[in-house]
């Protein structure tokens, strides 16, 4: 995972904090990986990052160039399931907050 | 690192994508407990999240009520020297974003 390389703002982030449970890794690598792969065809997707700590809490970075992105996202089938199978199995507990992007800044080292 | 209690929306989110070098492991953590307990007293801070893979990706995010609130705290002057050593050591890069979150849900086992 890197950092993303994004447009200049503004652009929507939607922020996933999220509590792992123990149960069924191998299934949960499969299926964030497919989703990763899968928002990424999406209409006005931008940008994905994500990090997860030995303790099992995990921040995953979604963005947007919009609302109506962000919208179509969510309902797609293969993600409704995805969506389900975490509320029923993988995470503790998670909180989603959309946001816009409204300014940036960056350092790289030469 | 749990998922920060924070308020209704709307609120500021302050993103750090960032990638550690290889330098200095212990000074870097001791800054960031430090980071963590200084911006704590900030006022208008709301929460803090970070996660961090083996890879040595992390992402932090410290939420607050106003932009003036983050503007209060990027000039805290034991920040801008932490500032000055993630730019001189810590840090290969980093991006960081300033987001208005716009609306949030949640999902809790019991």
């Amino acid at each position: 995972m890197t950092i993303a390389k994004l447009p200049s703002p503004p652009y929507y982030a939607v922020i996933f904090a999220n509590q792992r449970t123990a149960i069924d890794d191998e299934g949960y690598g499969a299926m964030a990986a497919r989703m990763e792969e899968l928002a990424a065809k999406m209409p006005g997707y931008l940008g994905f990052e994500s990090a997860r700590g030995e303790d099992g809490f995990g921040i995953a970075i979604s963005y947007w160039e919009s609302e109506q992105a962000i919208a179509n996202w969510k309902k797609v089938g293969e993600h409704l399931e995805a969506q389900r199978r975490g509320r029923a199995d993988w995470y503790e507990g998670y909180d989603v907050r959309v946001a816009k992007v409204e300014r940036s800044y960056a350092m790289k080292r030469d």
